[in-house]
């Protein structure tokens, strides 16, 4: 929180720091704060040196921000729904100097056919909205239900996105919640995306798992890997020598 | 392999003792023998007593055996394709005195609407035969190759016939490989068969997921729940306490 750069930081905004090669982000913590689900994702998504990368969905930027720290010459793009999220981004990308690497656009995932050449970028990363309509509570159209109910972007939506973005070859990875697991698998199919890597991510040892993340190939063949299950904490509660590696700059391969 | 009855065993055969109430198999080790996969699905399969269960691809019957002991009062079906295998499994139950409520069937699965009325059992389980052709080492038509390669009978045709089986509510469970995961749950969706519960197999901690056990509930909704990771060997070797406690009757639940 030292270094703070008034001239970056609106009322109700704060700036926390990274830990990583002085990553710096700016947040609202009455709209919506990134959560531990975007950091998995940073950490599995199978990001190349020279990588065009989406973000769909980026919120805050999180996922750009941290893949910039895993690739070097990525040239990305993060796509936000809501305009305010979307300038807070673009302001966070300034602060860390990295607007010429990371572009933020204030869009609609459904209209990215409007807003990109098809075929353009070689990773989509996605942390999308989680529920169907009338799961869970859902509290309206603000910013933190949208953020976790497919109240304007459904799953379908967001893989239609991805497979149009991407060539032959091209790779999506999203984080997703394990019980939607079959709607996941089949969507992908459907749009092409052939599903390649698992990894489930329990909350403890002995708990199902909550959340899926997913890595899958334009075209691919059928041959899907479950990776080694991922848990966040240990019995005491504290983060597991994985977590910990991850927050020091680790991989989820 | 104490108390061998002469009369229930033939050339090449032998009586291998379950250690569960007193339970025998006879077993020919040139054909094929029963794996742990199916000892996993036995366990893991939700049965409830008075059950009719339809146990497809039965071979040794070792599923129905390991099955009569964890419920009372059930009516259970093997089906099996080879008559040599089914004749064994006949004597086996047999053997066990449990030829009223274990009946072998010699049929094809591909058959069972010519063999079976529709929505006759409350439980189906199957350890299918798991690869596509043309993948891994096909040996060709005898019955080690038919018992591992989709020679004789493809996913979509398990999952069809167990479909006609079934009633609304009626459950599924099926143990495969864990490569085959987006198959089989596209498959599941597409014949009414919901995925509610997974369960991966690891060899060991480290180790990628080589099966996982799953139940599809007919007409179910939507909810898929993944439950813990279910690991064989310590990293001694040994097996897990887990599996330790299933060979002295637990559950897989």
């Amino acid at each position: 929180m030292n270094n703070r750069p008034p001239e970056f930081i609106e009322p109700g905004e704060r700036i926390d720091n990274l830990e990583r090669g002085g990553l710096r982000i700016i947040q609202n913590p009455s709209f919506f704060c990134f959560s531990l689900d975007a950091v998995l994702l940073a950490h599995f998504a199978p990001v190349q040196n020279y990588d065009r990368v989406m973000d769909l969905c980026t919120g805050s930027g999180i996922i750009p921000l941290l893949l910039s720290t895993r690739a070097k010459g990525l040239k990305q793009v993060g796509l936000e729904l809501c305009a305010e999220t979307a300038e807070r981004a673009g302001r966070s990308m300034r602060l860390n100097r990295l607007e010429e690497s990371i572009e933020v656009v204030n869009g609609d995932v459904r209209q990215v056919r409007q807003l990109f050449p098809t075929q353009r970028f070689n990773l989509v990363t996605v942390n999308p909205p989680y529920l169907p309509l009338g799961q869970g509570e859902t509290s309206g159209k603000d910013a933190r239900s949208m953020a976790r109910h497919e109240v304007t972007l459904t799953l379908a939506e967001v893989v239609r996105a991805a497979a149009y973005l991407l060539p032959t070859g091209g790779r999506l990875a999203m984080v997703h919640r394990a019980c939607r697991l079959a709607d996941i698998l089949i969507t992908l199919r459907e749009n092409r995306l052939e599903p390649k890597l698992l990894r489930f991510v329990h909350t403890k040892v002995q708990a199902p798992s909550s959340l899926v993340l997913l890595e899958a190939v334009r075209d691919a063949k059928p041959l899907l890997k479950v990776g080694v299950p991922i848990y966040i904490h240990k019995a005491d509660g504290t983060y597991t020598c994985e977590l910990q590696e991850l927050y020091a700059g680790g991989e989820l391969r």
